[in-house]
């Protein structure tokens, strides 16, 4: 019992190469170290949650800390890892009576995750809110709403005098979204079921920078026509107020708001391998080969805290997504327990809500970015329907395609509509991993039905466009 | 002026044809020979035309005869093709004066498409009908409704005769709908919107046999809920009745109804290239090469009259649907053009909607034929859920996956499930045609979030479960 798996961080990827290790070898003994409370829960539910369409906080943790302890797992929650000693193998802890306490390891992995940044003054007041904590997303709901009409408040697991603090307040009508990335969109759906008088700042020209012009767009004007306010090319200063947020301080203006939802961007954890030969990529996340390993010997790292091989550009760079983090968190399981499994590549796919208007991305979209791996990048957006035009719910689907000029290759792509265009998504994402051509993509056999597709679907459509631009 | 470009049928294939060659060749004299009224109109629509989901015939063509002619093409409707010639190059037609006319050709292109053909007795009774003519839709919705509240019944192109005949008829209670394929389930759902009482006959023991067990099994029981009466493995041996059908007659019963839809089957129009050096392949269907040109120089064949590559197999296959057709058609037209392009091959794609449940199927289910084209066909069938669990709308979907023990290559899949199930074909369509293995599939960067997948996507969690197996 001297040679235990040990995991840094009890959420996604963590649990998931617990709970894998466990499965295939239940003899080893499994240690799972969380600093919070709270294990096993999705980050991506929370903006549903605050909206009120998720009832309950806990709905959104996949398994309970009892369940985890029944599959084996030694979980120690609240314990917080403040250091690794990669020569030795072990990590050192405090317990709660303030001792610091040394824990071997024969594997580690380090699936720290990641923080919310904030590069301005301000988010010390109160009602200044991030979205990468469960008890934030309880404070704001009981901020929002009447708690004592709000089922959703639960009584588990939450800082019950942060919630109380804000049921007590008087609910806010106007809140500052900073940053117009996955967070800020959804967020600012969230905000518009409670009625609040929205304002979105965003740094750049456009809202969900990584989704490219034409989806960005669309969601940008999709949020004017909702109510909400967009201060576009605003660069937020500080949030302003005594104790509690009463303005915004952009370089242009200050908009008094009640309250602020700040989500520019988050940072890797790093912090624990700091000093030690884990190594860290150019992103600032860790570095780590095909499956999972660091240059530390025996110390895996994944989820958000570490790189992952982008399948298009064949480099490291840092993707943190939900998918990614299970993927390959259960690979290293696997691999730990003997029987070597590559964690895979990402292909940057992302999907989004905003409204009514599903978005996806994938691949290469930036063309700067494109060009530095080697690619001559051409473009082309079409829109077309996304079911037969007679057909009842035919939406239009904007597509956006990035192809190579030199070899044919698809690069990326990014799809906006209400109908059906996320999940669309996939097929590009399928593509990209094939290191399909657009040709090839123009001549794939996609499901054609009146309800569902038109005869061309809008991914084919865009794809005769670009092949025809790539030819010219 | 002595080269022309000539097709054969005006539908997908045909019109794809000239209208690519006419654009691609603007000095190419093209004539599109066509034997009825309709051109370019949509088979697929027609169940929702009578369903009602759609308000005109009109909606469903995609070009007017005038806007065809615009193109430069001359189309000659009522023209029906009697022969060809393929030694000295010409087609023989009939003029509405009974004169046989000679037209040469420089190119030729069948696309006569196919015909609903009925193994038995009493398809000529009144009240029987199949729906191989937009005229077949108006007759059954002039039956079903009350033309004179119903703007749906266009006066323009159609039948008047027979339109005006089955709306003087006292509307059917009791319909018979013959055949569990497409054509039967989508029809099943337009009967159920006018409130008749539906028997179904099904030769085999489930509907949409090509689909497999998962799908049909599904599709069955929902079809019952539905309150339609399943008759499973019984065959149909006649319609029975004097001038209007009164009974369909099987091996087993005989059971009263108004009228009767005969869906079991099509065949390939192939009687004008009899006695011609033009082949056929196993399936009946024209034998083509991967430019859509059969044995005779200068003949080309494509849409539903012809044979296709199987993406899966590599051997030619008949796989009559609409986007092979138009996809084959636009190839041929720009080969012919000057600049040759292959027609694609055909993964089997095909989805279906019955009721709420969306279906979808694509490469190689059927064991025999998978262990036929020289594979070990292995599958798996999961359900899972379409969102995450959390949150509204998420829905079972069950996913069936074929995949070879040998090479771990995916065949073939069958996806069903209320949200967003049908779209998820095209990425196992995607993967089938890129030849990835089951373990690629599981290894895909697909879409997350809350509001349209789960983190680990149904078509994922079946290739994780497909894997496991095929590496036992």
């Amino acid at each position: 019992m001297s040679n235990p798996f040990v995991v840094v961080g009890g959420d996604a990827a963590g649990l998931s190469a617990a709970s894998k290790c466990k499965r295939e070898d239940p003899g080893r003994e499994v240690i799972v170290f969380e600093r919070g409370q709270w294990v096993s829960y999705a980050h991506c539910g929370m903006p549903y949650y605050v909206k009120g369409d998720i009832d309950s906080l806990l709905d959104m943790t996949s398994l309970s800390p009892e369940e985890i302890e029944d599959r084996g797992i030694d979980l120690r929650r609240n314990h917080e890892v403040t250091g690794i000693d990669t020569d030795q193998q072990y990590v050192t802890y405090n317990t709660r009576v303030g001792k610091t306490v040394r824990q071997s390891y024969g594997d580690l992995l380090v699936a720290t995750g990641a923080s919310a940044s904030v590069p301005f003054e301000g988010q010390d007041l109160d009602g200044a809110f991030t979205l990468h904590h469960m008890d934030s997303a309880a404070a704001i709901r009981a901020y929002l709403t009447d708690p004592a009409d709000d089922p959703g408040i639960d009584a588990e697991f939450v800082d019950d005098a942060l919630v109380e603090q804000y049921a007590a307040m008087e609910p806010p009508e106007t809140v500052a979204v900073v940053g117009g990335g996955y967070v800020g969109v959804e967020m600012a759906e969230a905000f518009e079921a409670h009625d609040l008088d929205i304002h979105l700042f965003q740094r750049g020209e456009r809202v969900l920078k990584p989704f490219g012009e034409a989806v960005g767009t669309a969601v940008g004007d999709r949020l004017e026509e909702r109510g909400v306010t967009l201060h576009l090319d605003e660069e937020v200063d500080h949030l302003d107020g005594d104790d509690h947020v009463e303005a915004v301080v952009t370089d242009a203006h200050r908009v008094p708001v009640d309250c602020a939802l700040v989500g520019v961007g988050i940072t890797p954890n790093t912090d624990i391998v700091s000093g030690t030969e884990v190594r860290l990529g150019e992103s600032g996340a860790i570095l780590v080969d095909d499956y999972g390993r660091t240059d530390a010997e025996r110390v895996y790292a994944a989820g958000d805290v570490a790189e992952m091989r982008h399948a298009v550009t064949g480099t490291h760079d840092w993707v943190p997504l939900g998918l990614t983090a299970n993927r390959a968190g259960r690979a290293i399981g696997q691999t730990v327990a003997g029987d070597p499994e590559p964690v895979g590549d990402v292909a940057g796919t992302a999907v989004v809500k905003a409204f009514e208007l599903e978005c996806g991305r994938v691949g290469l979209l930036d063309h700067e970015k494109a060009r530095e791996a080697g690619f001559e990048p051409v473009a082309e957006t079409v829109t077309a329907g996304s079911r037969s035009g007679y057909y009842p719910g035919n939406e239009e689907t904007t597509v956006h395609l990035v192809g190579d000029r030199t070899t044919g290759q698809l690069l990326g792509g990014a799809i906006v509509g209400e109908d059906r265009a996320a999940i669309r998504t996939d097929t590009l994402a399928t593509a990209i991993e094939a290191n399909m051509t657009v040709a090839e993509l123009e001549r794939l056999d996609l499901a054609y039905a009146p309800p569902f597709s038109p005869v061309w679907d809008p991914v084919l459509v865009a794809a005769k466009v670009l092949r025809g631009t790539l030819e010219e």
